[in-house]
């Protein structure tokens, strides 16, 4: 049973199958939520599911779950992610961890092997949140942190409603949503940074999500000469939101751990070059593991800002764009697939996940973890976004024992 | 003779009459150079020239100047400045010089004295620099700075050259240009900035105009994800520009004096809230009035942005937008204005000029100074620019008889 190892010629036929599907010139694809790629992809997988024998189910959000029956009925051992992609998104991101699921399936039946309990694979709908807003949508509704109708209302970019394009591509399905909860759950995942690949290491262990903090500082003073107001009249709002982003960085590197801190939005009016900035809107990115560090670094920019704000004579306002608490993953489920990747002869780093994941929807119901493997330079969300198929077998190869595992237990 | 004084009524009347050319509702006026707005104000203050019996000329570049004849021939004292204006200007910058010394020609006309030398009063073509580049064109034309040939040729925002405005409107003139050699030149100017207002001081004694030096940054590193990518793995140019920002500000309050450094135009790459930023385009304005200052300014600024960039891993391009040497005005000319003032009980304050005026053109070549009244709140270039009467008429007493006394040398 430890020698089990899936297929990687299969998967990586597979990943390249579903690649072709709003398949971009240079690489990549795009597959956004709903659109007419996205059903071709859901009709592609849906079929693998059928064909692996799989009891498949799509539930009112469009969520789509295969489950191979277990010797006893329940709650299934779930593995899970999505297809939709970004507008220029790679082939790996979220593709691996659905496929991978079927690969595990699937290596299970050419072994023979029927588990103890039930093993689910399933995909949800709108995960990158490209096309409709939030993000996760699938997977929160699956969990019942997002009310179907709700999402269902939500209207996207192109002014057409999930409800309306779940409908028009067929997959607004009649599995109830909100009440099935798993025995636990894995999604193996790219990593979507650069750790990994930089520290040569094969599996990225995820303890957790980490938490966002987005704000948006908007700092107003007094648009003047820039040669005829002398320094000590001026109330620069450009010199505030400058030593307010060097605060950002300085907190991060203060308080080091998994701090990181961004300021990646800035504006400023009247942006002349011989006019001093009466307006300057800014944001702030800040990500922690840890909530009550993550509410420290908060409390140090938001009182930095405003008495840097104070001694220019500037006023501040700011509003909060978005807040989610750090996801800590279940200790025996991490531990799991720590000890087992080692046992593989697998080179491990415990680390969290700096990006969103579904797995987060299922963590305060079941125990939850993830397997990251390596992107290649970091790069994710771009046509580039490459993972060696070495990392990827050995990765698959984990998902398949963790789960065998969990799901004899 | 010291008794001497303008009819500030009629000066505020023309000062009106002027401002009704091209008036903005809610105040103001926009009479962009060689504009029909342009030609009335021309057509205006020309009349009155000629009504003052003053020899009037128009050169090659628009200019005109109103001679009235001394004792003597020879170089006259001039009295110039301009009376374009910005699309949204008040209707004392410029025009308040011009019309100043016209009034100074009236007032010794009722006072029946003629003086030794002749006195000029001029306007010149262009001094603001909204419709055709460079600024202060008249000007630097009249004194041999800018080739006339060059200015005719410039093409403005909205594709028409100076030559073909300038015989559209009809002041082509035929009067030679960068040969007219004034006795010494005074400028009567609203101060622009806040310091006269703020300090209570009635008269601005300039000694000089600050030296300028525009730089443009452009900061190049790599976008990445802002949760994925740890702090000491990222190339972020917009912690590179914040640095350097603050820098440019603590190089000012460093240098103290009149140095002064403004960080006015700032653009993000891709500007996304969740993505390191990987480039930054920043200009930085520096100014001072000692050259050498102003180039250890210039050194510490770009030394310091070349390590930033250097530590965070993000490149650097630096280009030159504009850089003019400060002018120093004549110490006996200065020193004249100075004590006049004060033997007129003004009270009065040393200052560099911030911004630039067409008396810098003639530094070089006369002995050269400049008056300035206080601006309220330090507003220019906007409808809401003002001057009090009083204010106005201390400013122009003072102009009259730093004339008389200079014309009677």
């Amino acid at each position: 049973m430890k020698d089990l190892t899936i297929d990687i010629t299969r998967l990586m036929q597979r990943l390249q199958a579903l690649g072709e599907i709003g398949a971009l010139s240079g690489g990549g694809c795009c597959r956004l939520a709903l659109s007419d790629e996205d059903r071709k992809g859901r009709d592609l997988v849906t079929g693998w599911m059928r064909d692996l024998g799989l009891a498949v189910s799509v539930d009112g959000i469009g969520n789509v779950v295969g489950v191979r029956a277990g010797q006893q009925d329940g709650p299934p051992v779930m593995i899970g992610s999505h297809i939709d992609t970004v507008a220029t998104g790679g082939i790996y991101d979220g593709c691996l961890g659905v496929l991978a699921g079927l690969e595990v399936v699937q290596t299970l039946d050419d072994a023979r092997i029927v588990t103890k309990y039930p093993i689910a694979v399933a995909f949800f709908t709108n995960e990158e949140g490209a096309r409709f807003a939030p993000d996760m949508m699938g997977s929160a509704v699956h969990q019942g942190t997002l009310g179907l109708d709700a999402a269902l209302a939500v209207t996207g970019i192109d002014g057409l409603t999930v409800g309306d394009e779940l409908r028009r591509i067929g997959y607004a399905g009649v599995a109830e949503t909100g009440n099935l909860r798993a025995r636990c759950f894995v999604e193996m995942h790219v990593e979507q940074g650069p750790i990994l690949d930089a520290t040569g290491t094969e599996i990225g262990v995820v303890e957790g999500v980490q938490g966002i903090s987005w704000s948006e500082f908007t700092f107003s003073g007094v648009a003047n000469h820039a040669g005829t107001t002398p320094m000590n009249m001026r109330c620069d709002a450009g010199i505030v939101a400058a030593r307010t982003a060097v605060e950002a960085r300085a907190i991060a590197d203060d308080m080091g751990g998994d701090q990181v801190a961004t300021v990646g939005h800035l504006e400023m009016v009247p942006n002349l070059v011989n006019v001093v900035p009466n307006q300057v809107q800014m944001t702030v990115d800040l990500r922690n593991t840890g909530e009550s560090l993550l509410k420290a670094a908060e409390a140090r920019l938001f009182d930095f800002a405003q008495k840097a704000a104070d001694v220019e004579g500037v006023s501040i306002a700011r509003r909060t764009l978005a807040r989610f608490e750090p996801v800590v993953f279940a200790a025996e489920m991490v531990d799991l697939i720590d000890t087992t990747a080692k046992a593989r002869g697998l080179s491990t780093r415990r680390m969290p996940s700096g990006a969103g994941h579904d797995a987060q929807m299922f963590a305060p119901n079941c125990p939850t973890a993830m397997i990251f493997v390596p992107s290649r330079d970091g790069i994710s969300h771009n046509i580039e976004e490459f993972t060696a198929p070495d990392h990827i077998r050995a990765g698959a190869d984990l998902l398949l024992h963790v789960v065998l595992q969990k799901a004899s237990d």
